[in-house]
C-alpha cells in the first residue's frame, strides 16, 4: 500500500502534549512548586444541572424506539430548539439545515470531503491549526491572510474557493462587526467561494455583536457555520456541536446542503439520543441563562488577567469577547522561550501563539478557563513577574 | 468553490429510506395488514442493564476531571478491558493498538484518509455499500473479487493495495476458515497490501469459528480489525465501536498506528466518557453472557427463518453465524420486484441484494433482529407465500 503523500507532510508533534510534557518536568524538578495553568482550552465545569438530569432522564427511557440508529441529522427535538435559538436573534434558520455532530472539530476538518483538490483554501492567519492541517490530507493549495495587529484579517484581493474565518477569532478574541464581515460575504460571492464560519465561541461574543455569519445579508448564500457546547456549556467530554448548511448555498448546481447530506449517510451515523437530550436542555431559558452565567465567569477571569498585561504593554484593552486572551512577549522573546521564562519564573504555563502559525510568533495565549480563586492568583505573577524581568 | 468531483459520482438514493416509503405506501393502501418487518438491521433490545447502570454511575460522578476532552484513543479502562477480551481468546493487542470510535461506520470510511489515491482497492461481492461508496470520494480505482454461491471470496491473483473482507460476511453471513483466511493473509503480506477487516459481527460467529483476523499467523503485520458493540450490545444508537490497529503493520517505514494517531489528532475529539463507561461492562462477565443471550435469540430467529427457505431450495442448510440470512429470490425474479412480491402478498418487508453490489442481484437479505413472536409469524407467512407462488 503507498500511503497519502500529502497527508505524511503532517507532523506528528502534538503541541498540548510537548507543553504537558515540559509543565510535568518542571514539576517533577520543583515539587515543592504550585503551577497555576492558563494552557488548558477546556471548560472546567461540569454540564450544567439541567443537562445531566435530561441525559439521566433518557437513560431512563431508554427503550425499543430509542435502540435504533439516532436520525443522521440530529433529533427533529434538537435541531428544532437549535432553529428557535435562531430565530430568537432574529435569525431564520430551517431545522432541515441544522446538522448536529460529536464536536465541531469533526465537521470542520470534515467538510473538506466535498471540496475538488483544486479548489485554493484561505486561511486567516493566526489561526485555528486544524484548519490548515486538515487541508494538508490533500493536494489542495493554501493561501494565508495576515490579520494587521489588534484588527481582524480582511480580504486582501487574493483569489481563493474555501475561506476559513473563526468569530470570535481563534486565538485572537476578535469580533468582526457586522460592516467588516459584509466585505468577507461580499468577497465570498463575487468569487463564489464558500466560507466555514467557526463560530465555537460564538456564546462569548458580547450582547450587541455578531454572533452568527447569518446577521449578514448573503451569507446564507455562501457561509456554512459551525457551533458547539464544549465552550460555553461544558460539553468538551460529552461530545456534542452542529453545522448549518443553508439550502440557498449552491455550487454549480449542487446544494452543499445535500452534498452533506450525503457524505452524512456514507461516513456517519449520528449522536446518540442520550447525548442530544442533554444538549437540548442548553436551548431552555435555564440552559441560556446557565451559559450566560460561565460566559461572565470566564470572560471576568480574562478581565482580570489581561489588567496586569496592559499595564506592561502587552495587551490593549479592547472589549472581552472569548475566554482566552491574546497577547505579546516582552522583549520580542518568541512563544516558545517565553512559555519556558513564564514557567521557570512565575510557575505559570501559558499557551505558545506560534502553535497558531507563523503570524503568532512572539505572541501568547492565555485561557480564562479556570477557577475564580486561581485567575486572582495568576493575576498576581503575572504582575510579579513582569516587574522583575 | 469546485465540488469534489468523484464524490460526485454518487446516488443520493438510500436504499433504506427507499424500503420505508414503500413500506409506508403499502401500509397506507392496506391500512388492516399488519407488516412484518425483516428488513431493519437495529437490534431491537435496548443495551444490557449493567451498561446502562455504568453510564447512570458515569453521569452521577461527572466532576471537573471529567470535564476535559476525552483522550482520543479511548480511556484506559475501556482499552485495557478490550486488550483483556482479545487475551481471553488467546489473542495479544496491546491496548495501545485500540482506538474507540464513535461506531464501525465512521472508522472503516475514515481509515481511507490515510491511502493515495493511486492505492488500488478490492472489494469483495457481495459487499457493505459503504466500502465502495466512501473508495468514491477520490480517484482511486476500485477492485471486485466475487464469491462462489454459497462461499467466502478468495483471493485470485488480481493485485491490489487495500482490500475489505468481513467476518461473518455482510451479507452472506459465511465465515472465513483460518485456512482460508491465512491465504487473504499471505496474499496481502507478499503484495504488501493491508486488510480492513470488518469484524461488526464478531460476537456472532460459532463456537471455534474465526472471530478476530489477528488468530492468523502474519495478520498483525497487514491488518486493521474494527468491531462494533452495535450489533451485540444494542450500541446502536449509543454509538461505539473500535478499531484495532497493531504496531507491526507498517508501510514504507511508517507505523499505520502512528499515523492513525496523527490522523485522530486532526479530525476526531474521542468518545465521551459516559459511552465508554458503558461499552466497559459489556466486557465483564455479566456482559459477556448477556451478549451470548442476544447472540442466541437472534441466531435463532435466522434458524427459525431459514427453514422454509431451506425447504423451497433458496437457501442451504449452512450454520448460522450472524443476525441475518442471505437467500436466493424464487424463480430468478430481481431482488427490488421480489421486495415488492413479497410485500404485496404476504405483507412482510425484505432487502434486496442488489444494495450489495452486482453480484447480489436475484438474492434477499433478511434480519433475525426481531422478536420471537415476529420470528415465528414471519416463518408462516414465508412458508405460505413460498407454496402459494
Amino acid at each position: 500500500m503507498r500511503l497519502n503523500e500529502y497527508f505524511m507532510r503532517i507532523s506528528d508533534v502534538d503541541p498540548a502534549a510537548v507543553i504537558e510534557k515540559k509543565t510535568q518536568d518542571f514539576q517533577f524538578a520543583n515539587p515543592d512548586k504550585v503551577i497555576v495553568r492558563l494552557d488548558l482550552e477546556d471548560d472546567p465545569l461540569p454540564c450544567p444541572d439541567p443537562c445531566t438530569q435530561a441525559m439521566k432522564s433518557a437513560l431512563e427511557s431508554i427503550s425499543h424506539s430509542l435502540m435504533k440508529l439516532p436520525p443522521r441529522q440530529g433529533y427533529p427535538f434538537l435541531t428544532e430548539a437549535i432553529s428557535d435559538f435562531y430565530l430568537k436573534r432574529g435569525v431564520k434558520i430551517a431545522d432541515s439545515e441544522i446538522f448536529i455532530n460529536d464536536g465541531a472539530k469533526c465537521d470542520i476538518t470534515a467538510l473538506t470531503d466535498l471540496f475538488s483538490d483544486e479548489d485554493v483554501v484561505l486561511i486567516t492567519q493566526p489561526f485555528n491549526p486544524i484548519y490548515y492541517s486538515s487541508n494538508l490530507f490533500s493536494s489542495r493549495p493554501i493561501r494565508f491572510v495576515t490579520a494587521k495587529e489588534n484588527e481582524v484579517p480582511m480580504p486582501d484581493g487574493l483569489k481563493a474557493d474555501v475561506i476559513y474565518l473563526s468569530n470570535p477569532g481563534n486565538p485572537s478574541g476578535l469580533v468582526y462587526s457586522a460592516e467588516q464581515l459584509s466585505k468577507w460575504v461580499e468577497y465570498a460571492l463575487i468569487n463564489e467561494a464558500l466560507i466555514i464560519f467557526d463560530a465555537s465561541y460564538e456564546a462569548f461574543v458580547a450582547e450587541g455583536g455578531v454572533r452568527s455569519i447569518y446577521e449578514i445579508e448573503g451569507a446564507a448564500e455562501c457561509a456554512v457555520e459551525i457551533c458547539s457546547l464544549s465552550k460555553s456549556a461544558g460539553f468538551a467530554n460529552t461530545r456534542l456541536g452542529y453545522t448549518v448548511i443553508p439550502n440557498r448555498v449552491v455550487f454549480g448546481s449542487e446544494k452543499l446542503n445535500r452534498l452533506w447530506s450525503r457524505r452524512q449517510r456514507i461516513r456517519f451515523n449520528g449522536v446518540s439520543n442520550i447525548i442530544q437530550r442533554g444538549a437540548c436542555a442548553v436551548f431552555t431559558p435555564e440552559g441560556q441563562s446557565l451559559v450566560r452565567e460561565r460566559v461572565k465567569l470566564y470572560t471576568d477571569n480574562v478581565r482580570i488577567l489581561k489588567k496586569p498585561l496592559i499595564s506592561a504593554g502587552l495587551a490593549r484593552d479592547l472589549p472581552v469577547n472569548a475566554p482566552y486572551l491574546w497577547f505579546s512577549c516582552p522583549k520580542n522573546e518568541s512563544s516558545w522561550s517565553f512559555f519556558g521564562t513564564v514557567l521557570e519564573k512565575a510557575a505559570m504555563t501559558l499557551i505558545p501563539g506560534s502553535i497558531f502559525g507563523a503570524a503568532g510568533e512572539g505572541k501568547m495565549k492565555l485561557s480564562g478557563y479556570t477557577s475564580r480563586e486561581n485567575a486572582l492568583l495568576a493575576a498576581e505573577r503575572i504582575e510579579k513577574f513582569l516587574k522583575e524581568i
